[in-house]
């Protein structure tokens, strides 16, 4: 086993960084260690493992527990057969990727160097990391606290007991800069480069790019009708109901062609067709101990009627009580409101005049505050309910980040459009809002961790300095570590695609009132897109792959909301002077055709979404080939092995390798 | 090949038969035996033929050209396999029937008799005969202009270009025997035996009666409310707004819920997590030669444009033109009422009394001559839409059906609720409706047919005694199968769901002003059951077994209809003058907060489906073991064979094996 570390040493390639705790036990370091390097057939991953050596800087208080993972490029290779990479077939569809069929692949030359992306080697060691399962450890040598079940991942315990403190995917210098520079630092007219961010951060990554890039087109024709609305005739109601109109039709289209894109995305970069891994339970995840019905192992259970429980009887009053906070808060800002229109009619000056933004101000300022304790808070009920699963945890999450952000950021808009029925409130009020939380956003999401990532860095640089010749720029591998062992983690794409659903209502439920609000939102992307992708270069820890193929539980929820904006809009034609113009003398009447318009309308977007495919007809085909040609290969295999099957029976001459034939099919189709 | 059918010819057992067209050459005849008759191996379906023998009343005009197509048990078996067949295991978990594994399996005993259940045989043979493709033959041999090509199914071809008139399963004299008493001749309290006419009619039908029978529990308690509310207090709108709501509340929780019965059944029936098989043209498809892009095969194409084209500038003013038409006899209808009255209200007597109801009853039978004559059109227009999937035909045609019938059906009924406020002519209406198309469907669906086949029946037994010593009153299987031949085939369970879809209008639509409506459709239903389960042992042919998971797309018009009830059933709430009463001086206001309401309830309806799972989790734990356990097959396997592969790269003792393998794994994962 050392010898195969040993006789590929020249090439170690490092690509994936585990950090123990600072006095981790010696034994169940070197334990850990001897089991990532043992080989599969043993039980252990096949990688590669060495130690940091010490650094420039090798005071006391550096961190020796350092580790760099790497492997030999045909381990990798059997990897991606593992976690059941689709590749680029010599025929130019996408197909699993099997080692035996290697050379068949488009892209594969000599042994295979070069034909798997960074990001993808170090997905593949994540995942042969936390597939290491216990065998028959009862405890972590050393920490008989931290006890094994057999089958489950090893890592995943580590993690969770602390002895583990972080896995991390180091960055690679070279095409960082070459990515950054195709990314944001040329100035550049073109769209950006999804494909090479897949390729260095992995496909949810890219296609959380690839919506905000779609997002920004698709408010550009509103952004269009928007600036001649806002500079000539402002009063103009009549206008306002086609805009109204354009609104309703234009939130439901982009949302069904952006499943297409998105599928289409998603096909060429292998991750369409990918199934899903069997999920194991979450690292916070405990409970007492007895078997898993599925696996039939012996595991932490956790009873789902405790859960339900403490969903119902604890997080969902705390989320009803924060909503009703939010409204008190609301109230009050009401009440500044009008204390500052007192002031402002009082003795009107050109300071008063600012003071009647000041309210509006304030409140996004709470607003925002609020989102940001209130999401803590959400994090911690999560954790707290005990999930079992990730995806079930980041359902729970999102469900109640997202009724309370809604609630917070639109009830104050909804109150002056319904309840008030004051337009003019309600455009100052939005664009108040929106540039405020825009400006806000920006600072805390890009600014401030840069400039204390820029801080940081400073000082591992200047202490490098001092003991190198100067001149050379580039800081030796140890340093490059350390320095991206202490960057802040990056939390995935959570806040931004938050940021983003949260503009998207402020666009499709009230712009028609304030049409300038794309125009907004389409600067602030393109100003987002670039602060994010510095964030992601040079503020965060290089994050894992994720193979995503769409944008998950983020499409349910931009078509909720625009659901609400169907009906938010109706309701606001409905409420325009101009259409009640047309009901000059029963109000009644205005509200059964507003009423009988928002039905005929929603039903015409769910027959919308039923008839638009939500994949293209050219991947349907493609898939379909790969489908029909699976099952033909079955067949064939089926009438290949009854043959054999009826000569081994009629004639013992193959018996050992009827045999195996037979092996293979029961387990094919279990 | 040939002594394969006479070795076992002792013991066959006919189960399919086709019926040539008279007169057919015998050239194409013998052809096609020889086909059916070939091994597996040879490209045939290695199944047994045999002619029927003449009749006892052969004379000239007695078809010779009938078939009987059977089958050895291990031939059936192993089809068994082909067909995806989901069985019960030792463990009591439903898996994928394998012939290796055959022994793990729970009823199999000795050689596998009696494992398959008769339906089963017979839907294996039929897809046999239908995976019978042609090979290098161009023409069905004797008919030049019967086009064949290569890999197409040959039997669909012969069935398109009239050769073979039909092809269809026999009945089981005595399983029919057991099962008719069973189901609906002894006197009984119990529910309908479903697993014994899963077992004798395939799970199509025993979901059909799954789900009448679910429906009428449903309807229990609405029916019991609707008695005191019919026989009390008819006017008292306080308990009308409280049945409404009921109303609203039941019809979602009960659909939720059928689709967790349907799933519980589907699973014990093997069909939850079959595997479709991959969709064959079907046989009235026709179009350009072309290379069909999928599978890259030689077969009739036809342009998509051209089929869009159709439907919308075709088949769509169709169904508008026919809508249209609909309302004018709607118009017609309301005219004729009107005259009623107004002799009723001139001469009041109890004639006129009488005549009041004579415009519903007329209207009532024009909607079911309507609704008769379109569905004929309905198929004629979807055919010649000419559909390429058998799927894709389906929903076109159920689309126009259903969006047809629900106009036709319930366009009076909205008009007099919502344009005329008459809510006693409402009541009336519906009841005069419902009524009138229950007899009328009875009659159509049950006891014409009935009649005309025992008037055929009785001609043949009247035949047969005369040539016969009389007493023996079992039919020879010659004249059994003759018998058979001349029932009218069954068309599917597309009439009957149509029937409980309505059924379902009238009931959740507008029950609330007419509570007996409900116990008028639990007694149909009652009713349904006897002379559904009648007309299917008695008047038609059987029918082959359809592996349904479930009910398909009438889920969806059944969750459709419940959408439409909720604003119904809210927009008569909001007519109600109980409800009037607590918004005496504006009107508006009542209807926005109906809205509000209504909107609530939808929004409430949609989450309710998100938070129910549509599978119970007993069931879902079953099936994730299942796949827990396949995919920890698989990586053991891959394991194996990585061990295996890298023994024969350091020595090459075992190359065959190796390559075996490796084929094997190459097919696996394509």
């Amino acid at each position: 086993m050392q010898q195969l570390g040993d006789s590929s040493s020249p090439s170690f390639n490092p690509l994936v960084v585990l950090e123990f705790v600072s006095g981790t036990k010696e034994e169940a370091i070197a334990w850990l260690l001897s089991r990532i390097r043992a080989p599969q057939e043993a039980g252990g991953s096949g990688l590669l493992v060495e130690q940091l050596g010490p650094g420039v800087g090798a005071e006391q208080k550096d961190n020796p527990n350092l580790f760099l993972v790497g492997a030999s490029w045909e381990r990798l290779l059997s990897g991606a057969e593992d976690v059941g990479l689709f590749k680029e077939y010599s025929d130019g569809s996408m197909r699993g990727f099997t080692y035996v069929n290697r050379h068949n692949f488009k892209d594969f030359q000599g042994d295979g160097n070069g034909f798997l992306s960074m990001a993808e080697c170090q997905y593949i060691i994540k995942h042969e990391l936390e597939t290491l399962r216990a065998k028959d450890e009862t405890h972590v040598p050393g920490y008989s606290n931290a006890k094994l079940y057999p089958g489950k991942s090893i890592i995943r315990r580590l993690l969770s007991k602390g002895i583990l403190i972080q896995m991390f995917p180091l960055h690679h210098k070279e095409e960082l800069k070459r990515l950054s520079f195709s990314w944001y630092k040329k100035i550049k007219l073109s769209l950006q480069p999804l494909d090479e961010i897949r390729h260095y951060y992995g496909e949810g990554q890219a296609l959380y790019f690839g919506f905000l890039e779609y997002f920004t087109f698709a408010l550009v024709p509103m952004a269009l009708l928007g600036v001649p609305y806002y500079m000539f005739d402002w009063e103009d109601y009549d206008k306002y109901v086609a805009f109204a109109v354009f609104n309703v039709v234009w939130c439901t289209i982009i949302l069904e062609l952006w499943k297409r894109s998105s599928a289409t995305l998603a096909y060429h970069w292998g991750t369409l067709s990918r199934k899903k891994a069997f999920e194991e339970p979450r690292p916070g995840f405990h409970g007492v101990l007895g078997y898993n019905p599925v696996t039939a192992r012996e595991e932490p259970l956790y009873p789902n009627s405790k859960r339900l429980l403490r969903i119902y009887l604890v997080s969902l009053p705390f989320v009803l009580l924060c909503l009703y906070l939010s409204l008190y808060v609301m109230m009050i800002y009401f009440q500044m409101e009008g204390w500052a229109l007192y002031v402002h009619d009082q003795h009107p000056s050109f300071w008063t005049g600012v003071l009647l933004y000041i309210p509006s101000i304030i409140y996004a300022v709470v607003i925002e505050a609020m989102n940001l304790v209130y999401r803590y808070a959400a994090e911690f009920l999560t954790e707290w309910e005990n999930h079992r699963l990730e995806s079930s945890y980041q359902n729970h999450l999102v469900l109640k980040v997202l009724v309370f952000n809604f609630f917070n950021c639109f009830a104050s808009l909804f109150y002056i459009a319904f309840a008030m029925q004051d337009m003019v409130l309600l455009s100052q009020s939005l664009a108040t809002l929106l540039i405020t939380s825009q400006i806000l956003n920006q600072f805390m999401e890009a600014f401030l961790p840069y400039w204390l990532q820029r801080r940081r860095n400073k000082k591992m640089i200047r202490k490098v300095q001092k003991r190198k010749i100067p001149g050379d720029k580039e800081l030796p591998l140890a340093e490059q570590v350390r320095l991206e062992a202490d960057m802040s983690a990056y939390l995935g794409t959570f806040d931004d695609y938050l940021e983003l659903f949260l503009l998207f209502g402020y666009v499709s439920l009230f712009s028609c009132v304030y049409p300038l609000a794309a125009v907004l939102v389409v600067l602030n992307n393109v100003t987002e897109v670039y602060s994010d992708a510095f964030k992601m270069c040079h503020v965060f820890k290089r994050p894992f792959a994720d193979p995503a193929a769409d944008i998950g539980v983020w499409q349910l929820a931009f078509e909720t909301m625009s659901v609400i904006a169907v009906v938010t809009n109706c309701a606001l034609i409905g409420m325009s002077p101009q259409v009640k113009a047309y009901f000059p003398e029963s109000e009644t009447q205005l509200i059964l055709w507003t009423v009988a318009i928002e039905h005929g309308l929603l039903a015409f977007k769910f027959i919308l979404t039923f008839l638009i495919p939500d994949v293209p007809k050219h991947i349907q085909i493609k898939l379909s080939r790969l489908e029909f040609e699976s099952l033909e290969a079955l067949k064939k295999k089926k009438m290949l092995e009854g043959a054999e099957f009826r000569k081994s029976v009629h004639g013992p001459d193959t018996p050992s390798y009827t045999k195996v034939e037979v092996h293979s099919c029961s387990l094919l189709v279990p």
